[in-house]
């Protein structure tokens, strides 16, 4: 087992990261003990993963309900965050109750949500069951829900007490789900080590055999770059918007197909190769490493263009992305393989790389 | 004017109370300068003091919305909150972007909440025109909507960057609302300063005939109050708790009621009377205490009796009370005038207030 911690002061937390950790749950049992717990899941992965936690927390809380959620980026709205609130309160949580979220992204942000704002803030622990949450979503505190009109535009920094990720939930994960988990992978080594870039290129089929040594190696290395940005600026001031590596394009391309459509890690891969051929557009980075980006995206069994789009069609979704500034988008751009900084780009640039990039 | 200052390290704030601050908003244009504001209202108040706001602000503001909530507690939920979302998204509102709320507690909570959780979480500026706001929800950042199962379930702490009180606004505010804000200023005085207590009980007709000075004082001493409590304890760890007395009578008599039925502040003037008979019942306090704060809250035109139910339903509508641990409620009671505790009650005392208390 390898243990990464997130020193954030009062809010710091552990994540463990290994294999049969969900088993027994031991590192969970003493956070649920004596407490009404809310297991918060999704029709996925109800029985395959979370009536593995409820068993071993009913032993330990005052009290446990499971709450699953309908699965699915397009269902990461209001109505499923009012059945998290609904079966608390009849439950008639307090303010000393436990949120446990088992599942991917959309269940970790939407319960992570329903405890930063249930009686104004609970505690909450983060069980990722997807290489993309468990290397993203369960680090940093960042929670919340889709809007028609914009993706996680209403939600709350909360830090998790504790992260615990079981790298055996990742053998009955879908191929392409795996896919999209690499993609954030790749994006740590992309902005900030390109040594654990090379290694991940190097290693990407025993990841995709999904070998647990290299699974919990590069969690832990992923965790531990992701939790090194956050301590530095929790609440996302600057430093932290470098991990959006790849997430402006991502962002406009997951809105304009649809929430759903394409997977989150799916819009990234492309929105990454986007972002470095900018980068380079921009002088800022030789052609080889978009080569070697592009590459290693595709290799990971990911899509290397966005839609063939018109190119307004894209400036026009990008400009209510959460970093734009008052409508204008900006973009984490490299500096070389292992940096990142972000900027506001001329429109003639990223025209091109528009038209270049998307098939 | 006065000023109230709220210390509370990178999150402090000022307080300003006096007469005409409303009619250049000299004290907001630098805050709103440069940046998309949204000005949140309701219905009662958007032409009596929203109007002046916008056209001060929109000669410095990049662009400014104007979003009219439906008035009244009732209206208290996720409907009313996602038109301020919606307003915002729609006119592409970034994360530098301002909200500014004008009116009551319900139009402060809920602006208050959706700039808590907007792109997870932006500036706002309180306005209240109400006696009940402007001596209690605008200090201390709560924020949150109702559920149908529990007021105020769903929120945030997020303290406001500033404060301005006119009190020019409760010229125009209804008899009715302006008692119950009193509700509040006599609660101020009885669980912290018992002289504060005697003034606002020998100024009463002063406040009730709306003397600019005497509202001023009595608004910034209320103020100074509730401040010092938050800055000791600002996510209610403990000693904020003493702000609610009355409150869990009170809750469970607006909550029985159905929102809406009896003003906030009528149903703590009821409450203060039940939480302080249950101290004199608990030996706590001597007899005449409970008459003095009796007559205050009748003077003050405020119900002194909560509706005749069974106990039952009071302690079920308790149970559920955000202040209650795993369904038993806590009480403020009184240590003498001027002195509150927080504990637990055991039933029978309780159910013998209830009998006394239900009119």
């Amino acid at each position: 087992m390898r243990n990464v911690h997130v020193a954030l002061d009062e809010r710091s937390y552990p994540i463990h990261i290994g294999s049969g950790l969900l088993d027994r749950c031991e590192l969970l049992r003493p956070l649920a003990a004596g407490r009404m717990v809310a297991v918060v899941t999704d029709s996925h992965v109800v029985d395959l993963h979370a009536a593995k936690v409820c068993t071993a927390l009913r032993e330990v809380a005052a009290s446990l309900v499971q709450v699953v959620l309908p699965a699915g980026e397009a269902n990461k709205g209001f109505d499923a965050l009012n059945l998290i609130f609904d079966a608390m309160l009849q439950a008639r949580f307090d303010r000393g109750s436990l949120v446990v979220a088992v599942g991917g992204g959309v269940v970790g942000d939407m319960a992570g949500f329903a405890a930063a704002v249930y009686q104004r803030g609970i505690d909450f622990v983060q069980v990722p069951t997807t290489l993309l949450a468990q290397v993203d979503s369960s680090v940093g505190g960042k929670t919340g829900i889709n809007h028609p009109l914009g993706k996680n535009m209403i939600g709350a920094f909360h830090q998790p007490r504790s992260v615990l990720i079981d790298v055996d939930t990742l053998q009955t994960l879908p191929k392409r789900e795996l896919a999209a988990g690499l993609a954030e992978v790749i994006k740590h080594g992309a902005i900030a080590d390109a040594a654990y870039f090379e290694e991940v290129a190097n290693d990407l089929a025993r990841l995709q055999a999904r070998d647990p040594a290299a699974l919990t190696a590069a969690i832990a290395r992923s965790c531990e770059i992701k939790a090194s940005v956050v301590e530095r600026d929790e609440r996302e001031g600057g430093l932290r918007a470098i991990l959006n590596f790849g997430h402006t394009f991502g962002h406009a391309i997951e809105a304009g197909m649809g929430y759903g459509e394409w997977l989150h890690g799916e819009a990234v891969g492309a929105g990454m190769v986007m972002a470095t051929d900018l980068s380079v557009r921009l002088g800022l980075i030789a052609p080889d490493v978009l080569q070697r980006l592009r590459e290693t995206v595709a290799r990971a069994g990911l899509p290397v263009a966005g839609p063939n789009w018109p190119a307004q069609r894209y400036i026009e979704l990008m400009s209510v992305d959460k970093k734009a500034e008052q409508g204008t988008p900006k973009f984490v751009l490299l500096e070389r393989l292992g940096a990142a900084r972000v900027q506001k780009v001329a429109d003639e640039p990223l025209v091109r790389t528009l038209a270049a990039c998307c098939a």
